[in-house]
């Protein structure tokens, strides 16, 4: 089975969380596997920063890059396309079919560049919500995902408790830390530093691909850990057998985040880069609440959360913090803390622990 | 006793690690206390890579800007100029004083800029043995820094090994790990993407501000702890009691790191920044050896080692792998592990452990 992008088309106007509305918008988003009669087997996965609705699979047959998850989605699989009806749309304000900053604004013919209203997890959420109303999906069985995707499946559990019933969320957090809104704000600065950004509006001239690529060197050090970089790169030189005494990147570590970096700037728009960072900047479901436990008065869903040793981009401890209020609430959570060197990488990486705890999870809640 | 920036010029050549020479050379020093009849009362403190020679003090009576370590170097401090001859220089390579990137090459009337040669933390040592020669200094009682200070006094006990009775390292390492040189390998770039920057040729035109801005933001992340950056800035919005929506700095983390970055190119040069980095890169003491103990066969000085529980930039298992390294050699090493979530800071702001334990190490040597 070939997986295929669809679009979901809503023509009314969103109201987003800043009160600013945005509409008509476009969703895109992949289906696998069936749903089921009863429409009860449906699962969706919500992507990472720089992830999109292409989750598993290839698009032809002689594709050769296979979707970000495709570990964990598919027959047999932690996510078994076998017996689950998975979803996983492309978030709002991203750049893969999604309604964002480069899509062009209606109303002028232009891209919207930095008109495009900032977009919260909530918002994404909510758009996310219209897509489920049009698949006709009551409630979805689980909403998970890892990261960004995680605080996605979270904001589902609080906006719309009725719409699920479990949630999966990997190596994430229920709001923000400032380290991470730190990790978030340099990037940022790489991208406004680059003159070819322009203050956003440079689709129709050069790209501001160096101060994106420089940003995306910062998330890959953040995704890996310390003892993942000294597995994967130790201090091995690239060509020479001693040092060259000179600016070139002459350390493995080095190339590695150059390749990475420029690689990314072909598939990614610097603006959404901004505007997806600045939504998880401002994602803390304690806002204007006396305690994160307050958040989850309402949810009903049963939850398997899971953190990685190795991830000091979303630590344990904002995991524990999250299980913590859940408890509060006395609601159904697991917790599991999985022993892994890959950092923050490790939610997409440690796929046989994960398949193993949501098998029994949604065999247990089901 | 006010401050006062000396320099030692020195005619010959310098033949560096890499096979190059360099000269004639400057460095800029500053002496604190007195030295006393036999030359024993000699501490050498070595700056890290945004430091210079002013470890304390101010240079006039109306100076508001105090030396970068003053907590620590003055009477009756840890490192106590009522009984210590203290000695600062700034590093080869650096911008405040010694020759560097920004000096003027004699031989062209213009300053070196890229032409400067790469120099290492070896060549650093060597320009302090010149000046220590100069000086009249025939074996320092005492070499100590933190981070690349510490680098330099472990560079000292493996290059000079008669040239000191003792050092002291805080927050550093023996080798540089891979996660260290993609955190400098980051912000070279930014620095490279930054147009002004103009392969290196900037120092009749405008400077590359926002490049050596965003490149010093990262470094301030590095600098703090995940711990620290809750305590001192939490999600505290700047101006404001609800979000703005918007990309300006709102976030308390965000204005800092703008305020901290940006005020760092007044003092601070892009070429320096970029040698220095590369400098630490290059530091390994096991390069080419079969293990890192070997690095310290001759090494006669006595240490202390000290590291810190929040710091992820030189983690204490660095020290711990380097104070491993001396015991194979039957040193006489003392490993202190201080509990700190200051993150690297902490090196500079746990004055007053450091002053008990070097005054103690200090006492039980001598």
């Amino acid at each position: 089975m070939l997986a295929q992008t669809q679009f979901f088309h809503y023509s009314g106007d969103l109201r987003l969380q800043s009160g600013a509305t945005l509409g008509p918008i476009t969703i895109a988003y992949e289906t696998y596997g069936t749903l089921n009669a009863d429409k009860s087997n449906a699962i969706l996965i919500c992507h990472a920063w720089s992830g999109d609705a292409h989750v598993a699979g290839y698009y032809s047959d002689d594709d050769k890059k296979v979707g970000w998850w495709d570990d964990a989605v598919g027959p047999g699989k932690a996510f078994d396309t076998g017996k689950y009806f998975v979803v996983c749309s492309n978030v709002l304000g991203g750049c893969a079919g999604s309604t964002g900053p480069s899509s062009i604004n209606p109303q002028t013919g232009k891209p919207y560049a930095l008109t495009f209203p900032i977009v919260t997890i909530a918002d994404m959420v909510e758009a996310q919500r219209l897509l489920t109303d049009h698949l006709g999906i009551g409630q979805w069985l689980s909403v998970t995902g890892g990261s960004m995707g995680g605080m996605q499946a979270l904001q589902w559990a609080v906006s719309y408790p009725d719409r699920l019933k479990t949630a999966i969320v990997l190596a994430s957090t229920a709001r923000l830390s400032p380290q991470t809104i730190a990790l978030n704000e340099v990037p940022r600065q790489c991208i406004y530093a680059d003159p070819n950004w322009n203050k956003g509006n440079y689709y129709d001239g050069p790209r501001p691909d160096s101060g994106l690529a420089v940003a995306r060197m910062i998330g890959h050090i953040t995704f890996l850990s310390d003892a993942s970089m000294r597995d994967k790169f130790g201090r091995r030189l690239r060509n020479n057998t001693d040092y060259g005494y000179s600016f070139e990147a002459e350390f493995e570590v080095e190339s590695y985040l150059n390749y990475r970096g420029f690689s990314f700037t072909k598939r990614f728009d610097a603006n959404s880069f901004l505007y997806l960072s600045k939504a998880m900047d401002y994602f803390d479901l304690s806002n204007g609440l006396p305690s994160l436990a307050d958040a989850f008065r309402k949810t009903s869903a049963k939850f398997l959360v899971m953190s990685y040793t190795s991830d000091w981009l979303y630590p344990s401890w904002q995991s524990k913090e999250l299980v913590r209020a859940l408890l509060q609430n006395d609601i159904d959570a697991t917790y599991v803390e999985i022993d892994s060197d890959y950092g923050h990488d490790a939610f997409l990486l440690e796929v046989d622990r994960l398949a193993e705890l949501a098998r029994d999870f949604l065999k247990r809640v089901n």
